[in-house]
């Protein structure tokens, strides 16, 4: 396969409480690394579609162990810089029906935070690459992690490499002294595709609708979107009902600019893992986009590769093609396979 | 906060297979200690309020085992009493779908069983003190458990704390030549609150309703009670539906003499931990009685922790307030926290 | 209890995944033994029946270790024999939701693949024997097993024993250079009872009908059957709904050449484990069979023994008789058992 | 094999902690089953040789469970019988240096010791055996199991069996009422080889040797004890070396009234379960004197069997004839087998 | 028990790999929480003495699971803060025989660091304390923890209390400005007992030796330490011999200006948990000073006690008197205790 | 780094009984995946050297498990060609003291056994490189894998690669109709270095020696192989003492043809795992042969570095440089590292 993805973005350690374990019932946490893009490339990887993932980690075992993860999936993991003091974490317990599930971040500090734009030769890294993925988490850490993202958009802009991004708006992140609405659109301005919720447009952009309708009001605020960003093509979204934390509903839906597409709602229960979801969707979409130059058929491969993710252990989704496509052809079954 | 509340009652080892094993094929347990009316305290101390049990255990370290997990989670234990042979028991196999839990007591001759009145001093342990909790378990377990309580009802009602009682007929209990209905009427009359099914009623007093409508029976059952137990002013149960191991309904219901006060249905899908439904609705019902001076808070407080405690792992509810009124506010769609 | 049930065929060694981790990121494997017969003859055991089986293994500690699973469960293992090069073996991850459960066999080569007839000593195997049990996978293993499975049946009808045979077809085994429709009709003619679905007997026997209606069709094709094997004088199906990987509805019939009989449908939700469903379901059926002498009451109990066996681990069903006849009395509640 | 030994005695529940953590520490226990004379009967079906277990256990799963174990080592355990209300059971913390292991015994009330004679039909069990095995546990947990173990005594040796008994003194049992040094002499006088120490002997039998050097004392001590009970042939011991709690030597001695034999003695480090030594010297002492008619030989692999013993996990010798000879040969090498 | 005494210093949450696993091997981390001060309360309170401890943790689950572990084993924590940003780590690989144990370290930023003087209310936590204990890594890791250390002694000279330090240097930790030799001198001139080595003494206090004997230059280098800081009576250090990571050797020595106390050296095969051997010592040492007053008995005490630690999982010395005296008493063997 | 290092093999996965179980106790086996070739690739990229292995596996997750197992440890995979029937699969269980570990080797029929010399592009898969590594096992498993390793051998020796082989012999392979000694010279022919002890020798090429002296003997034996293959320039061996399976001493030699190199004797004791030690020291001495130039430099690190994986679980020697290094300069303290 030629097609080469690159993502871009911050790992971390995970420890997990096992089962439904409350953090201060646990005496031992499973432990696994991951990130909102690397999780892109890890499931690129399994698709068997070339992924490699950029990072910075600290030059010690915990980096080292990271970066092994991401290579036993097949991720190329050689444009990874070390160096820095710490390895970002986080930890998370896992809710039950009416439990949540929540996340720790402790991810202040880290190699990755501490970022240089100087750091990683990104004409090489992307060099031969027919896709680049970022996330807003990245430019929400830090300063030098802003512009590292920077200039890897204007690097991938230069060699005519898509550019995506899920532009999620985390308000808990941005504590370095810039607002995401500051930051962010310079960064969008050179995306040919982005995953943006109604209230992503709002938070980063100011970008709303009165529209009363559902779908107009989307296709509103994403021609808003596309009106401010003329290079951004195609805008994304998935929709999650929250029926419990064992019980969520998917589906999905892409602009084109004229035309707003959905997919079928899927039934989730139970969750196994919901984190990384929208990575494992992320990593479907651009798969499909890649695969079968098809917006309807990448929207739907990206949605049933993330309702897939809901029932695989760790951060990534680890569901191959066919598994995708057994889903996507409507076989929700689950029947048992000698 | 000022309030303190005292529970009363034995503590077993509890010895659970791990996951859905059964006991056949099992070859380790998972351990922890609970009772109905420790896990009242433990729930009590996650909910930030003052808590403290009192019990017997074996002078061993089992016994310690048992005291450091109260005090872990923040139960006052200096007055527990260490003595006799040896810790009660209970093995735990847990079902799922169609398949029932299980549970084998081996609690016969335990350290408890073997408490004698003189052995607590309940002015001390009852000093300063605003609740008073107790189950219909200690009395049906020896004569002298029975008597120990007794006292301890005196002293509370000559402090003026309020008393409060599940007063739950385990017929499998009360093995030692006395009958429930011998036993439990004396002690019910020291209470202020009791929680009490209509079966209870029946096994226990010999109260009946011949009213065709569920209210009305509620109403005429529990004005029967209050009738004869003149202290009783409140009188809670909770109704659970058991569609299946797995998925269980729950509500609630309070009778103040003049209203029979209902709460909402939840749905708990799946159910991770059975055991100690009951005690965390007594915690909340406790606290929110405490916290809210309102009856209907409290019952709504109290279900809505009896729901959560049914996705925690372990006897005791270990949820915060924060969370209980989450659920209470509506909020069951156990959204990922971050 | 005077009845005694012999089971023939092979027993792997089972390798899965511990929870719902998939095969690429376990680094642990959950071990027990297990085969569709060996599975029916530890459900016997569990009901109280007298249960032996039959089989061969290599006479190393992997072989003892599946005689010794049997033995724990009370099955009879005095007829196993030893020699061969290797145990069979068979990867098992469990998926959940949409995502399906995947079995490895790794069963080439084995002990029981290079079974000849002469090794095992039908006569005495089967001497006081009610029962003899055997499926359409023994056959398609090797032309030794095949050959093996013929002699038992002779023995068993020449000593008027009852002979059933769940003559399921697996396309993936038959590898030895024969087709089912060869070697199977041979071994069918000398049943009592048997388990077909209607494409067991299209792809075995080419035996289909047109009826359009569901039940007329079944009546179609098992009276078809019934007249080319005269001796076979029930058949019996179950039909499984498959929701999800983690929920299906189960229900059954049979038809004794006059009448066809239902069952009630029960849903399972959640699977705890999905193998082994159709295994018990035989158990179920043959204990009721021969306790009952009711095929209404026998098919009733092989469902609800079914229904009960995926709410436990591992292959054999380990409920016991009081267990499934709760469930067949209506009890679906699952209620806590103190 | 011809030879049949029975054992008799109680089983309990074990509950260790796992790896090297204190009880106080551990929130998991792992479980097995085992007792003096069981473990004695588990090692002598490994050794290939018919091996029965006489004992009581209550009628529930644990009860089931703990014969699953003792039949899943090919033990044969038809004459258990069921009644009681429970299962005995102890606690093991495992040393490990300096730090001693530990148990907490808790087996009061349970359904061995409420045993009585008549409800064993010692004619049936012990039809066809070779040899008989108690220990000086059973006659000190209650007046029923003394009689009872007398009773099985007096049939074994009506049937000219062989009666062999590993005397030893447990000071903190022996709480019903009657002194071992009254009880032991009647059931000793039955047998033809028992395990005795020259504490036992002094405890029990009040015999003492005031001989200055170490083996001229054992031949004073035990030519004292078959002077009082003729019927005893020879007298067996072992004598363990406590560097450390990991660290231990062992070696053994026979006296058969003319001569002391003497073994090797060997070095165990590191230990990897320290329960069942003694029961695994008294197994293989049983199968050397069966097998190979030769007191110093049996001597011999009764020692290497115990020495194997030390590096097995659970109760019981899991090691195979094998194994103990080539031990016994010289070969203490543990170079891997491939 | 009327002694109480007060710790003061970070704990971290530890992350341990499972038995021999490597960093980069594990897929699962061991939890508990630990520190070198609050390791000596937790001991403390294991041997009955009163024990609090004082630290900063966040004000989450983490830190929550923290207090609880030190509340669990009987520490006070009453006088614990909560605020600041995230709970410092260490990470543990352990090692065996000539491969080393691995501690990576990740406390920069956390709240212990940020902690600032005036957060402790010193008056009301040593309000009828008998003895403070601080160690050198405290005044290390921040401004803000050097100045509240300082604070700390200074209320204790205040109030008469005996004040002891491990002043152990870690050249890794002083990252904030100041040397070790410009802030230790004021923090040990307020203490009567420390514990130093002869490199401690250099590197902190630049006091060296030319004794040529091993004796006599302890005994120049502590004079010379007693002559500087005129309250300091007593100076201990222990003594490792490192023959591999899973074999050392302990003894202790005492100065108290006039005498150098030695103790035994103790054999340690194989080491469980090697962290938190100092701290079980001085543990052992307080106690002994508090309750037999004399120093040998106390040094005695203070090294059997950190030998024992080494036999026990986790950061604290988890042994009771009884243990350490049985150890003191020459009982090195380990023999089962039932 | 430039050198690059390819070895060849087959890639067994190990199913491995947890801590000291034996196989017929364990309900779980530890999974990891290993090879004696495939080890010396993992090893060498742990010491940060070019390492890429060559092998075949089975199309399905198992084969895909074990190549994400290499990867992650940074071996290069990509000539693992896919395809044939199963995975080689070997159990083990861990001795003790006395007690030996065991291997049951499931290999026959395996994907690897099945290649034949043209799957391989052994022109591409040697291109760059330095060294080349097999071992006896390869040519012993079947026809068409020691043409197969002809193939190589002839590929790399006209690339100029430096070719080594491990030529240890297992008698139980060699089943495919072929004898050692009729294959394995020609393969030899082809080799620089090898790594023969006596018995290998005698085995494989029927060359003995009667010199009385250790060293002489070897010096002859090596010198009549260097004779009979003159391009073998240099000849290694180890040398293990057995002391127990817990307890193994190990040295090396290496002959240059002129005078016999010695290492010093280590002691390792524990043995945390046995496996891959040959495998180890095979890496260590390639990693020296190519750094340092110096026979006895790189012999001293091949057997500094076999020590150290002694301690390390899995397969694979996981040390460093820096590990080995420590070791090689004398410190065997084990010493904590913070």
């Amino acid at each position: 396969m030629e097609n080469k993805v690159v993502t871009f973005g911050e790992v971390m350690m995970r420890l997990s409480t096992p089962g439904f374990s409350r953090f201060i019932q646990s005496d031992a946490f499973d432990v696994t690394y991951g990130g909102g893009e690397a999780n892109v490339a890890v499931s690129l990887a399994q698709f068997g579609m070339g992924a490699a993932h950029v990072t910075r980690f600290p030059d010690n075992e915990l980096g080292r162990a990271a970066t092994n993860l991401m290579r036993k999936y097949g991720v190329d993991t050689q444009h990874i810089v070390y160096g820095g003091n710490r390895l970002g974490l986080y930890f998370l317990e896992t809710g039950a029906s009416v439990r949540a599930s929540k996340v720790i971040y402790d991810r202040a500090g880290s190699s990755f935070a501490d970022l240089q734009p100087e750091m990683i030769d990104w004409e090489r890294a992307l060099d031969g690459v027919s896709w680049f993925h970022w996330t807003g988490i990245t430019p929400a850490i830090s300063e030098g992690a802003a512009a590292s993202c920077k200039k890897a958009i204007e690097v991938a802009n230069s060699k005519g490499i898509t550019v995506s991004a899920d532009i999620n708006y985390r308000k808990n992140l941005w504590q370095y002294g810039k607002k995401a609405s500051e930051v962010m659109p310079d960064l969008i301005a050179g995306c040919d595709l982005i995953v943006s919720g109604k209230s992503d447009a709002k938070d980063i952009l100011k970008i709303t609708s009165n529209e009363p309708d559902e779908d107009t009001s989307y296709i509103d605020v994403f021609s808003q979107i596309m009106e401010r960003f003329p290079k951004v093509k195609k805008i994304v979204n998935t929709t999650r009902g929250s029926i419990s934390a064992s019980h969520n509903t998917l589906s999905g839906m892409l602009y084109d600019g004229s035309q707003l597409l959905h997919t079928t709602t899927y039934d989730i229960n139970p969750i196994v893992d919901r984190i990384g979801g929208g990575d494992a969707f992320m990593a479907g979409l651009i798969y499909g986009m890649l695969e079968y130059q098809d917006n309807q058929k990448a929207l739907d491969f990206g949605v049933a590769a993330s309702v897939l993710k809901h029932t695989i252990l760790e951060d990534a989704n680890l569901a191959t093609v066919e598994e995708v496509e057994t889903l996507l052809n409507g076989d929700t079954s689950g029947r048992l396979q000698r």
